[in-house]
């Protein structure tokens, strides 16, 4: 209560109010992949901490740095078994790089201050700061100084050289790549690596961000499916990890291996999570004289307008031409996003915010934070029927907020990804029961009524036509909208 | 998924779509508040059981019996920092009395006996059963036996003549009841202890289940604020508890003692949680010979058919002579339910189902399960606006299910309790961006279209006169729907 009284006293801070705290969690998510700068979330006691967690354990995933401030009983009434008492330490501990109890109010600067240094890193993380009401309440002192931010450290020449050894002396080998390799100068570099045939770079498919579109490298996420994923490294004999662990295959299977590298591939680390990925990369290219090519041109180009049925491929090639440079577009669109991803490859240059945690109601509040880090930029929102339900509240709050987010829902009316995993568990066929449990349709969710009760506009598309017409209004309009695509 | 496709091949099992892990949580805890025996819920990973967590504490809170089966990674691929990994355990523990991660496939069935037994307690708990995925998919061999069920402890003969003794020795004796003593046998020994006038009955506030309405005895719970409360406790010096702890305050405040009973009053034991509260209230009532006294009719008899404004009070007198007798009302109305509840003493007889753990989004899956384990009941949920948007999936599923649920938005768009809450610990009179943080208005939202949205038949009332009509064919009709009282 104090925390929130102060925002009328305190010049620098900006409240944003939203209706379920995975919303919260998700914005900070959202707002620290495009500033690399944490946002505060304040919830209230275990349970409200709890209701956030699973957007916690994305931002975790994405190392997003978030403050996450959470208030807790009376230190005298903890003790008691009152409704709302819980192990609020327990709730963060599973989602947080660091969690720490105050333990007297004149600590609350300097704890403060260190909650903001741990959020930081690198790499980032969700710091809980976990407040007793009557240290809200009491005079707390002075404020914590200014809180020191580490920056990712330098990959040292040695370990530079022994990867520009290895490109000369090996065949066959691969890079796979993530967090600051995937945006601006780490990008430029892997595509020089890559263009000078030496190596096959590899994106790591779960990425807080990615920056993409014409004139810029478009580098091959890795796939969902371990099979699909294992063919795309099949013959490596060395792989070089740049700020990510090796890859993994999303759940095991019977009978397969976690692991989707070969098991006769090398691993080796240019950088690590704490390290300066783009820098060191920028130098390898360097080190090996890699000139700057010329992009290849897609090869999969396609322009051709789509007619008729709407199916998730044609909403990608309605897209591409219509997004304005530096959009943001979230893709938690879950089993129709691998149609939609190929034809942005021609779309304007824009940042590309995949799924990281694998818990579904991330893509509404992290484009809400996003749109309130970025002003000016447009919005873009992929979702699916099924995990755009679980956070719906942040449409509200992108109205409250006016924010430039388009929310595009692919209606398929199924958690289609429930029926692909169920095939490949080796489960039985679903009879009519289980696969009742896997359908969306009885009854039919209508995002347009969906939308205006929480005052979001919208409005249907159930060809290719409608959505054209409707996605076209959204991108040359302000404010925050939402299109149903009729799958 | 074996779980969700042996569905077909198992008879005995209904399955019942969710779509948010918490409408599941909170729907096992209705139905098994209702019923007293344990629901299983099903549950995926860290993020999908996170999901659950804060309708998990309220089920904790209100001692309902709930087996709660989380599937985890296959146990080879657990070692890997995979997306969804995280500390499933860890997430179960804060809200569980009992959790278990399965070691082999073949202790599957005896683990699942022990959950339902864990289930049960007395008091209930959440039982958390945590199964790898490769158990799921490898021979389990036997089921287990049938769970043995440990019933209530009778109180021992001493510890009923001992509060006998009390009674018929001091003065200024009160009881603190909870649990089976707010039902049935409990219930009338209760009054006719009261009706001796040898002690004042208080309820717990937080309870799981109250049977109320003509007819029975109408137990006063304890006031939500800390004055009231120790107002109604006031000069007793002796407090006996029935299944249930020490009165204690919701939320600490400055300068105020947690406990709520005097300083000098005595705590007594009649009967712990594990204990039968009822069957020792009737024994102590026959041990004292308490006659069954006719009940005193309610003071505040208020039939007066109001007109005009509609307020939480008029709400409660339009619904007090409509309610058909066993109805099922769920109180997750907030601020606005203080006022409604007077009223529903002169209701037919009925079950109050309240909130228990204070955690908000648990009515709406309250009176889900609630209606799903009572078929043929009326049910109403008495909703907050900013509550019921918590968890207003659980809306779906009662189309879906054609569950007998009216639902009643209390609309007062605001977070009104937090404004309360506000002025108590002693901040400063909010500012207007404090006061921002608890406003609904921009933009309102609007019940209508979010209960059409998810299928359910909704109108609003703005009036006395209106409400009345909507309630009114609520009550006379069949099947979901909403009505938005607009206050």
């Amino acid at each position: 209560m104090q925390f929130v009284s102060a925002l009328d006293r305190v010049s620098g801070m900006r409240g944003i109010l939203c209706l379920f705290e995975g919303v919260c969690a998700g914005a900070a998510d959202g707002y620290a992949r495009m500033l690399g700068k944490p946002a505060a979330t304040l919830l209230h006691l275990g349970p409200g901490l709890a209701n956030g967690l699973a957007n916690f354990h994305n931002a975790q995933k994405a190392h997003s740095p978030v403050v996450s401030i959470v208030g807790e009983h009376a230190t005298w009434h903890r003790r008691f078994n009152s409704p709302l008492a819980n192990d609020v330490a327990g709730f963060a501990k599973p989602v947080s790089g660091w969690v720490h109890m105050l333990e007297a109010a004149g600590q609350m600067g300097e704890a403060a201050s260190r909650a903001v240094s741990a959020a930081y890193g690198p790499p980032g993380t969700v710091a809980t700061l976990i407040v007793p009401a009557d240290f809200s309440w009491s005079e707390a002192g002075q404020p914590g100084g200014a809180a020191p931010i580490r920056e990712r450290a330098h990959v040292p020449p040695e370990r530079i050289q022994e990867i520009a050894r290895l490109l000369h002396s090996a065949d066959s080998v691969g890079f796979f790549l993530a967090g600051t390799a995937l945006r601006g100068r780490g990008l430029e570099a892997a595509r020089r690596l890559a263009g000078s045939g030496r190596a096959r770079m590899v994106a790591n498919r779960f990425q807080p961000r990615m920056e993409r579109g014409r004139g810029r490298a478009w580098l091959d996420r890795i796939a969902y499916f371990p099979e699909a994923a294992e063919k795309m490294l099949a013959r490596l004999k060395h792989l070089v990890l740049v700020e990510t662990e090796a890859p993994i295959s999303f759940f095991g299977y019977p009978g397969r291996r976690s692991e989707l590298a070969p098991e006769d591939c090398a691993l080796h680390v240019l950088a690590t999570l704490e390290e300066n990925g783009a820098e060191a990369l920028e130098d390898l290219a360097n080190d090996l004289k890699a000139p700057a090519l010329a992009l290849e041109p897609a090869a999969d180009a396609d322009f051709a307008a789509p007619q008729g049925v709407l199916t998730p491929r044609a909403i990608g090639q309605v897209m591409a031409p219509l997004l304005p440079e530096n959009t943001i577009v979230s893709d938690e669109a879950v089993s129709s996003g691998a149609e939609i991803e190929p034809s942005l490859r021609q779309a304007a240059p824009h940042d590309w915010l995949p799924v990281t945690g694998g818990s579904i109601g991330q893509g509404l509040p992290v484009v809400l934070g996003a749109a309130v880090a970025c002003p000016g930029r447009k919005v873009v929102a992929l979702e699916a029927d099924g995990s755009a339900l679980y956070t719906f509240q942040a449409l509200w709050t992108m109205v409250r907020e006016q924010l430039d987010v388009t929310v595009v829902i692919l209606a398929n009316r199924r958690y289609r990804i429930l029926e692909i995993e169920m095939t490949r568990t080796g489960s039985a066929r679903p009879g009519p029961l289980a696969d009742a449990m896997m359908d969306l349709h009885r009854p039919e969710l209508d995002w347009v009524h969906l939308a205006k009760g929480v005052g979001v506009e919208a409005t249907r598309a159930a060809t290719v036509e409608e959505f054209r017409k409707a996605f076209t209004a959204a991108m040359n309009g302000r404010g925050p909208r939402l299109i149903e695509a009729v799958l």
